[in-house]
């Protein structure tokens, strides 16, 4: 007898957001685990259960202390993990919840984004081996000082793929509300197509430039340790995507996927003194501040002085002017101006690295639908420029067309 | 300087039913602890929300299993205790919540009604030691297995007593939505006295035939380790009623109070073979399905056949039936009859124990009130008697006033 897979699933909020989608989960799981498999999952919150917790903390305190907020938060999982071990129990397959602190999820102690410093499997291999379904409520572990943390945005999809690397599963399954990775945002780019696999540095360079499917920290700890995961529709039961190594191809797509992101704003610090440590001090102080910069373009120099633009994202927008404009008096420099009205393109495939020109071919075609680039920025996969706003969905509309990436009409 | 009193106070779910309700309460914590005295909070679900998450429970699965259902219950408690720590903390009095497992409230294994075992003070008493205000969950603790457990009905009163047993309070205060102990339901008898004082027995007299101010199990446990505990209103400043030892008062009043209880039914066993043991072989099959017996009466015997009639709550009907009437056939007794139009109506008091002819004043009153008498049970402060639904409030309001209990018009 082939010895039975270990398959890690994570469900979102959506998925599993009244009884009856709830149920409609625990027939996926139990008929997973029939088909000869072991089956641990990680579950989010109940819909807007987390947006309720908060609101409802705002009412009483506009600053909660980020401790009891993981407190309250927390929670939501434990409702929605105990919910769905009993939708499976129903239906006589044995199930069993635990919270991510029951089950020895250890975080570093920054509470409302504390990072899995381990996971103890003991418990969990020990139901897995009196043959239950294990739910473990998702975004949640128990850090060091023994207080119950939260995990931060895409916290729960984290949970499952820590998860999957600690018990050594050969699959990490995402159940999300959309099928999978698209070579654009369907809802704008409408021939877009679904991809069959993406690899993680592609993944990961769509996520951080507005592919909002999966959080970029759980690609990033799928990558460390290889991994695949498969992000599929709980809605529905077509395949979706696998991120992955690299497979070994003959030939790669040049261009994976094209991204639009229009969260971000723009700051540009005019005439600094161009002397060596003034950018190093400048954005020492906004990490201090937890404030995450995306892109920065530093010009040339002209009469000893220059400007530095960089993008924040909009929440950030007002902790980071007040900081800069700071700064910037302190150091003698000039004006410090914003843009809201931003938006910033990607064009991310690993084939770039062997290909040439793709740069060129962004800016022409660009150029041709008359949309001006105010920022650029490069990595090895990947090509993003910041433009107007209103631009965005046409450049990512162009782009998409450019490098043949939609379904064939 | 005077050492600080160390005081736990235990607020229900109607004085946390919402983000107003939770503020006064932090209030009403905060000026506790500005008179000098650290100050444990023990806190039970906002308003219905218990009620909430077992409804969402049954539609998932009307049997839903005791582990998970601790599982999802014991979210509850820890919306309000965090909730609370905020409300505090905003008003620049440090506080900290926990939950019942953190904090090391260690029950037996007994899901959905365990028994609290041990706590453990160290991490409070840490708390404390740095001038926080500490909010514990109530009505939940850690099995011994590990595992999140709930207490039952009355199961944040008690987890309020067993701390303030655990770190030797000087005062457990139960914060509630009445205003005390009154000699009989106000609702009923309209010139019902709020008590200032009443014994641990006679309020485990009172609380187990009828008056549901607070569950018996707290009580036994406050008296057993001497705390004495104030039961007041959330939302009055008045006093309310001490439950205490017996203070050596010269002269006890004969009665301090009468209950009535209409949520119990009568079954009657007829002609059972009169043989010793059969009565205990009754009995102990009820025990194992936790059925919990109230009164008891077999009369003397008729022709080596004797009739036994007891009393069991409402809900527990169904299944006591079902179980009598196998046993009925087993052992070769008669038909088995129950009455659910019954109410019984009881009259406490410790000074009975040196004064005789109570139970001849009760018994004479009903009958100048033409109420007839259907079982009468007796303890050593206490007399109960079982009659006619339709027939509860009149006896009580007959008994009130024939022992002078109310106020003085």
């Amino acid at each position: 007898m082939a010895k039975s897979k270990l398959i890690v699933q994570k469900y979102g909020g959506s998925s599993v957001a009244n009884a009856v989608r709830i149920e409609k989960v625990a027939q996926r799981i139990i008929s997973c685990a029939k088909r000869g498999n072991r089956v641990v999952v990680v579950v989010s919150a109940m819909g807007d259960t987390t947006d309720d917790l908060i609101s409802l903390a705002r009412q009483i305190n506009s600053h909660p202390s980020e401790r009891e907020m993981d407190m309250l938060m927390s929670t939501g999982e434990q409702i929605s993990c105990s919910l769905l071990a009993m939708a499976i129990d129903k239906r006589k397959v044995p199930a069993i919840s635990f919270t991510g602190p029951q089950v020895g999820i250890i975080t570093d102690t920054y509470h409302t984004q504390a990072k899995i410093l381990k996971i103890e499997t003991e418990r969990i291999k020990k139901e897995l081996t009196r043959g239950k379904i294990v739910i473990v409520a998702g975004f949640q572990g128990l850090s060091t000082a023994l207080e119950i943390t939260t995990l931060g945005r895409g916290g729960s999809d984290l949970s499952a793929v820590a998860m999957a690397v600690a018990l050594g599963a050969d699959l990490c399954e995402i159940y999300t509300d959309v099928e999978g990775i698209y070579t654009a945002d369907p809802r704008i780019v409408k021939n877009a197509r679904k991809l069959s696999y993406i690899t993680f540095d592609e993944m990961l360079e769509l996520a951080s430039r507005g592919a909002q499917v999966m959080h970029t920290r759980a690609v990033e700890v799928a990558k460390k340790f290889n991994i695949p995961l498969s992000v599929r529709s709980s809605f529905s039961k077509k395949e979706g995507t696998i991120i992955m190594e690299n497979p070994s191809l003959i030939e790669e797509p040049v261009v994976r996927g094209v991204a639009l992101a229009d969260n971000e704003a723009k700051i540009t610090i005019c005439n600094l003194p161009d002397r060596p440590g003034i950018a190093a001090r400048m954005f020492k102080e906004l990490a201090c501040k937890n404030i995450n910069i995306d892109m920065i373009v530093q010009n040339v120099s002209h009469k000893r002085n220059t400007d530095i633009s960089f993008t924040v994202l909009k929440k950030d927008l007002a902790k980071t002017l007040k900081i800069s404009r700071q700064i910037a008096t302190k150091i003698g420099a000039g004006v410090v101006l914003c843009d809201e009205t931003i938006a910033k393109v990607s064009v991310v495939g690993v084939g770039m690295r062997s290909h040439s020109g793709v740069a060129a071919r962004c800016f022409s075609v660009l150029a041709k639908n008359k949309i001006n680039i105010e920022m650029i920025s490069t990595s090895e996969i990947s090509i993003s420029c910041v433009l107007k706003k209103s631009s965005g969905k046409k450049a990512l509309k162009a782009l998409h067309k450019a490098f043949n990436l939609g379904l064939e009409k």
